[in-house]
């Protein structure tokens, strides 16, 4: 049994990535830039966002916090995005989700130019992605594919069943795993809250990537011998022997599943770290070609 | 045994659209028109675009067939499709495929206005269609989900097998019967050239989508008892005793299947038709959204 390593292969492309700043550095060449939009002040995103910030610092990339109070109405929130759009200093910038109840999160999405969208979430690019074309893979999912990928995980041929169909992991890694391509050409099933049968599915899969925020769910009983588990699940259980008064949990129990698997992703320390990297390479992309667009 | 009969209902569908066109026309609107450009002398492509423009004729809209010679370049037709775009008498168009070499397909389809893209083919449909936001749907997929709704097929918590991965059939009807709603929240399959075991996995679909072209590809065997069957398969198969010199054939040996099936669809004569019959009102849906936006 193989772990994928999520925090030795996010640290290896962070590294990746300051070599690359650096010889943009030396070029004389502006930096990438990103840009966070937080709204309110959510612990869960406050934390997210913070790390991101301290990525980009990591990498030698400038970034730039934009804290707004949780009353900001929509108008104002898409007023700073145009904004962002606008700002020829900002390569690419995220909104933090969730947003508070007066916002529409998809309005607001739709508002990002596609070209500093390094979320990967405006429709464009998930369209981009589902057709087979170069864009923003988002994070969470490019972040698997770059595991499987470094590992060598076989996927061709491969039965690959995803548990969870939202529109930021359990989706685009439905389609990416089909896409042509490695990692990719496998046969996908994508399956959810109204799938019967759920253990006669997984007990076919090869590869079980499993992004549905329910500690424990996945059992041994319900993995074959030497499947590859990808666990993206990532929930707050209560636990009064940790400082914070809780640990962090996956979909998978871990103990059991992992006598059987071939490779199998900790929680924490698996897809977590991968997000925060490829949103660093988004970053890095988006740089990339903005300064081709300025050439030509 | 029931037939989903794609014709009958895709007649429906065109009375129904032919009334909505009435009476547009007796309120002094404007009414729908579709555009088909086709490039080249395909005799299919012929017969495709042909059977658009009569249908067109068929329901009371206006059409323009735009022809160009085999020898068109890629600049001529971006230019003609720039016109299109700013052409306020058209609600939408379409661009015939396949087209000639010299002209690359991506850019011609990337170059379409999103809002007059009635084949669902740009990128920011085909996304908006993945991330469950109202839009054009392609229309041999929304012609399925028209037939099984239609039929009262239940989609919910069924396993749904799709074969082929195409952008135009497989990969967005994967992608339309896993979405939440009716028809929908199936649990997914998606198989294509590099399946294995495809028999262990159409055995247990409750609905098989085929959309390979390979006649009598799905063989009684493969399929289970009350299975749901859409064949969106058409090919040419040479026979001296038709007229034409040839018939269509799906790819379901429909005489064994249609035994064990719950719903069938035939070939020709189900998905075919729907595809036009969806053309139709995805351009009427196009008018009536332009409609809307300069009213406002």
């Amino acid at each position: 049994m193989t772990i994928l390593d999520g925090k030795k292969i996010s640290n290896q492309i962070k590294d990746e990535i300051t070599a690359e700043v650096d010889k943009m550095r030396e070029r004389g060449e502006k930096v990438p830039h990103l840009a966070a939009v937080l709204v309110g002040n959510d612990g869960a995103s406050l934390t997210y966002v913070g790390s991101k910030v301290k990525s980009c610092e990591r990498v030698g990339f400038e970034s730039t916090l934009v804290k707004l109070p949780n009353t900001t109405s929509e108008l104002e929130l898409l007023n700073k995005i145009e904004e962002l759009n606008n700002d020829e200093d900002i390569d690419g910038f995220i909104v933090q989700l969730p947003l508070p109840d007066q916002i529409d999160e998809q309005k607001v999405l739709m508002a990002v130019d596609p070209d500093k969208d390094v979320d990967g979430f405006h429709p464009m690019n998930f369209g981009k992605m589902a057709l087979d074309m170069s864009t923003f893979i988002p994070a969470t999912p490019f972040g698997i594919l770059e595991l499987l990928e470094r590992y060598g995980v076989e996927t061709k041929g491969k039965h690959t069943v995803v548990i969870g169909r939202s529109h930021i992991v359990g989706r685009p890694m439905s389609i990416l795993m089909g896409r042509k391509g490695f990692p990719g050409n496998s046969t996908v099933t994508l399956t959810h809250s109204h799938t019967k049968n759920i253990t006669q599915i997984t007990s076919q899969a090869d590869i079980i990537i499993t992004a549905l925020g329910s500690p424990n769910f996945l059992k041994a009983e319900m993995v074959k011998d030497d499947a590859v588990i990808i666990d993206v699940g990532i929930t707050r259980v209560p636990d009064e022997d940790r400082p914070k008064g809780y640990r962090i949990t996956g979909d998978v129990d871990f103990e059991n599943v992992s006598k059987k698997a071939s490779f199998i992703t900790p929680v924490p320390g698996g897809v977590g770290p991968m997000t925060i990297a490829m949103l660093l390479k988004n970053t890095l992309l988006a740089r990339e070609r903005h300064r081709n667009k300025t050439e030509l």
